[in-house]
Order: C-alpha cells, then sequence, then structure tokens
C-alpha cells in the first residue's frame, strides 16, 4: 500500500495563517514580519520556537543532504532529548510542549491517545533523503503506522513513491508507507515543518480509529499528485552517459544526489536512479563502483541484513 | 602568502602511536582494538573523547558536505560552548580539556600563551567544503594566525591552495592562509582530528614567536604535497559538457560539489571548478543558471559585501 491522504484538518482552528509569499525569497532562520497580531499566529509561533532549539544529537547521515531536525514531542519518558521509537505503553508531552500549547491541542483533539505512541515535530531544509526503503526490525504480531501531517506552506517540498510526487498540503493527515521506495525533497531553503506520529494498531483494525471520534476532520479532502514531464530514452541515455563521464571514488555520492532529484521533476520511478547509477558505473570499466553501486541498490531498497552496515565512501584501499 | 609548514612536533611525546589499517577500513564511529596498553595511546583515548561529544550548536552549512565538528578547548570564557572566535585578551581551557590532559600538556609544552587567542578541534569526516575565501572582518592594525596541527594520521584528507594540494600528516605545524582560494577534503569515513590554534600577533613579527623557546620544534620538516595527473584541454572540456548535460536548479549544487572535487586529483586551480561551472550554466541556456554559478564564484572567492548573505538554493520564483 502506498502513502495516502487520511483526511484535513482545519487549520485555521488552530490559529493558522498562510503566508503570501514567493517560494523562496526568505531564508529558514528569518522571521517574517506579516500584516496580523502577534496572538492571531499562534501556529506559526510555535513553529519558530521549534525552529529555533538547537539540534541535540549527532545525526550525520551519508544518504541525506540539508537540514534535518528531529525532536520528540510526545514520547515514553516525556524526556526531550529522547528521540528514537521504541515499543512502550505510555505516550507523554516532552518539555517542547510547555511552549507549543496549540500544537498540543491539535494533538489532543484529532487523535485517538489510546493508540499513540509517539509525536516528533520534523523539519527538512534545502535538502533530500535518497530513494530508500526502511526496514522495519520491530516485533510484527502489531501494525506500526506512521502518519503526517503538514504544518507549513512549502510548495518546493515534495514526497515520492511507486504512486508519484505529492506535496503534503498545511492541514492533511497521510499515512506514509515507509517500507516501500520512498524519497523525500525541500529544494527550498524555507522551513517545511511536519508532524509525524507514530501508532501502534491491531492487525486488520480500520486505520480511522487514530482520530479521535468527534475529530473535525475532512474525509473528503483530494491529494495534491505532481504532474511530472516525460522522459524519452534519449534524454535517459544522455544522462546515464554524463554521469559516467564524471564519475570517480569522490564524485559518486555526489552524482547519485544528482541522478536522485530527477523523479522529482520527470515520469521516473523512484528506484530508477539506481538502474541509471548502475549503468553509468558499468561505463566508467571500474569495477569498484559497479560494485559500489550494485552493494547501494540493494542496501537501500532491496535487502539489508540485520545491523548490517554500508557505507558509501569506504573502498578498497 | 600561500598556507605553509612550520615545524614538526614529535608526537610520540604525546603517546601518540600510529595505526596500523588500511585508508577505509573502518567508519569514524569503530573503537579500534590495537596491539597495545590502554594507557599507552592517551592521544587516541583523548581524540575518541573529543569525537564522541555531541555537536553543540546547529551549524549547517551550504557550501559544505559531510560530518563537522568544531570544539572549543580554550577560549576567551572557559566556556566550552563558546566556539566563535572574537578578540578577547584572555585565553583559558575549557572543560573539555578535564578530559584531555595530554592534549592539554602539547599547547602549553609547544605554544607562547602570550599570542594565544583560541584553541580548537576541528574535525572533517566524509565530507569537503568548496573552495573558497575567507573575508576576515576584524581590526586589522594586529595579524590574525592561524595554526592547525594534525593529531590523526589520514590518507584520504587533504587540504588545497594555489600552491598545490597537500596533506597534513601527524605533528606538523601549519600556518593556514585563509584568505586566499581554498578547500579541504576528507574523501574517508574516517576521523581526521586538528587543532586549529588562533594567534594575534603584531604586523611584521617573526611568525616563530607563536612556539615556546623551549618547544622541540624541527624546522626542517618537509611538507607533503600530492602529485597530481595533470588533465587535457579534451577531458576538461567533456567534463563541462557532462555538467552541463545534468544542470538544472535542482542539481546545481550536487553539481558544484563534483567540480570542485576534480582539483584534488587533477593538476588544476582551487578557482577553477567556478569557472567550469559558469561555462556550463551557459551552455544551459537557462539563465538563472548562469547569474547563479556567477554571483557563486564572486560570493566565495572573489568579493563579498559586509553581512552579505547568499544562498545557493534561493532562485527567483
Amino acid at each position: 500500500m502506498a502513502s495516502h491522504i487520511l483526511g484535513k484538518i482545519d487549520l485555521a482552528r488552530f490559529q493558522f495563517i498562510e503566508k503570501q509569499r514567493g517560494n523562496n525569497d526568505s531564508p529558514a532562520s528569518k522571521t517574517e514580519v506579516e500584516n496580523y497580531g502577534k496572538n492571531d499566529c499562534k501556529l506559526e509561533d510555535e513553529i519558530n520556537f521549534l525552529n529555533a532549539i538547537p539540534k541535540q544529537r549527532e545525526e550525520y547521515d551519508e544518504f541525506g543532504q540539508g537540514y534535518w531536525k528531529n525532536l520528540s514531542l510526545y514520547n515514553a519518558s516525556g524526556v526531550a532529548e529522547d528521540s528514537q521509537y521504541r515499543d512502550a505503553q505510555t505516550c507523554v508531552p516532552t518539555e517542547y510542549m510547555n511552549n507549543c500549547p496549540t500544537i498540543q491541542r491539535l494533538i489532543n483533539e484529532v487523535f485517538n491517545s489510546k493508540y499513540l505512541r509517539m509525536v516528533r515535530a520534523r523539519n527538512l531544509i534545502d535538502g533530500m533523503v535518497m530513494p530508500h526503503r526502511d526496514f522495519v526490525e520491530l516485533e510484527t504480531n502489531v501494525r506500526y503506522y506512521r502518519v503526517f501531517i503538514a504544518i507549513e506552506k512549502n510548495l518546493e517540498s515534495f514526497h515520492s513513491d511507486e504512486s508519484g510526487v505529492f506535496q503534503m498540503q498545511p492541514g492533511e493527515v497521510w499515512f506514509l508507507d515507509a517500507a516501500i521506495d520512498h524519497a523525500a525533497i525541500n529544494f527550498s531553503t524555507n522551513s517545511r515543518m511536519f508532524l509525524c506520529f507514530d501508532f501502534v494498531l491491531e492487525h486488520g483494525i480500520d486505520e480511522r480509529v487514530i482520530f479521535n471520534q468527534n475529530a473535525d476532520i475532512d474525509f473528503e479532502a483530494q491529494p495534491t499528485y505532481i504532474s511530472r514531464e516525460p522522459m524519452n530514452e534519449i534524454t535517459k541515455e544522455r544522462i546515464i552517459a554524463n554521469v559516467s563521464g564524471l564519475m570517480n571514488k569522490y564524485t559518486f555520492r555526489d552524482l547519485v544526489f544528482t541522478l536522485s532529484k530527477f523523479h522529482f521533476t520527470h515520469k521516473l520511478t523512484v528506484r530508477e536512479a539506481y538502474d541509471w547509477l548502475i549503468e553509468a558505473a558499468k561505463r566508467t570499466n571500474d569495477d569498484d563502483l559497479v560494485i559500489k553501486s550494485q552493494q547501494m541498490k540493494r542496501y537501500l531498497i532491496e535487502h539489508r541484513e540485520i545491523n548490517e552496515r554500508f557505507t558509501i565512501n569506504s573502498w578498497a584501499a
């Protein structure tokens, strides 16, 4: 099952005011002066508060680029620094919630606390994560169910999976299927804050149990899928040839990022980048590049051993 | 004046033991078991301690890639979180020094505290910084003088400037001229810890005043410059054509990183990447790409207005 929209909340109930600005006219850190009083834009104030919290942990990820943030809003311990999901029965607010009453109200009004295990605030700015699958190794007699809500408008921010490229609009609640090929990008330097909810459901139960019964959800909301240009075989061939002409051990990862971007704008599958990568590597006549590109495809989208660690920039000496 | 070696300390005096390993056979986080007792390798223990400290601040830098670390060991306040250089007369150890007695002894034995203003531990793993100059805006009636000491061996780590590509060997003390075009890279996932010293000197004074008079320095130490392959015009032209064929707003930065890497392996100037970038952009017939590449060259290596902020991924809407 691909990712799909579940419904939409009216964020105006949570003091969300759509900003009138170009896609890219301000850096993420800039505080904008808008034409409304301070008390009218609580959600934006809270997003600014969350964006200003320093990153707690080292999160260098060689498969991602750009600025990532992952803040624990509700978790098993209530400790803000505790940002890793684990199986537990409790789900309590962290100290960040003291400064985010509107977000807390949203969480409490909309979602069924019975199934909720964790809430995080996630931002991705000026970056992407390469196409990959998540290989979940937790117990499988329950169903792990992840949901995103976009709480900012960002026209340069996209997700992709086998169903296409989509843009989560403010207030939309999406089920995110991380077990199939997927990727995410924010081409801009503007903030793109999401709330990420982890639920544990019984198998076979209707997914709408995650919502409170009196939550005001528009279940007819339609998703925004992006219309992409087709790409003909000549262009594909040219891209592979160009990448091959630039590829060596040192440029390899930059070119993986380059290739990963085309499917956001052109009608290609998420995983096609890896097939092109392998073909480009073969044309270099450097066996290390061929092996690395094949290993990378396997590791990121096909199969991973338990605790397997794969590193792009470790090459045989 | 380009960067140059000032001398060499015998790191064996500071329990440095050269590790016998391949270039790339272990990730940075792995603790290696070596054939010597724990008390024999103090410098390595202290490096491991420093590498394990979580990053304090958000340091997203769009002109860099990989994992960066910048830890304050001595500064004006003695507060570890205070990692920005500023003019001050005091230079006192931070709390990190409690766990780094060998590094502290090295600093005290080798350097003249009269001129010393700041010491930082710096690491760059699996990453690079694009070719650039630093445009220092501090007062100019004194001379800011920056020195690096490599305290780990890393065969995949390089610096570059107008004099070529060089590799700082363990114990070597280097003057770093950041006011000319320069770049740095660690192609590997292994640690490459440096100590970075900031001095303030009077103009015209001999640079060796930074050392204590009884410091045991080998002033005859010879630098390691890397022999690079020449690159003919046909290859240059092919690289430009390949980059042009892949370039759009979304792949632009990945391709800047790609181009920035060739001068580490081939006999090219540090800044040549930007000329190729501009030429590749012109061939796309996309004016935004041409303007961006020209602005980027100016901002990074030619001229910058006071407080000017330039962002790669902000494009006209």
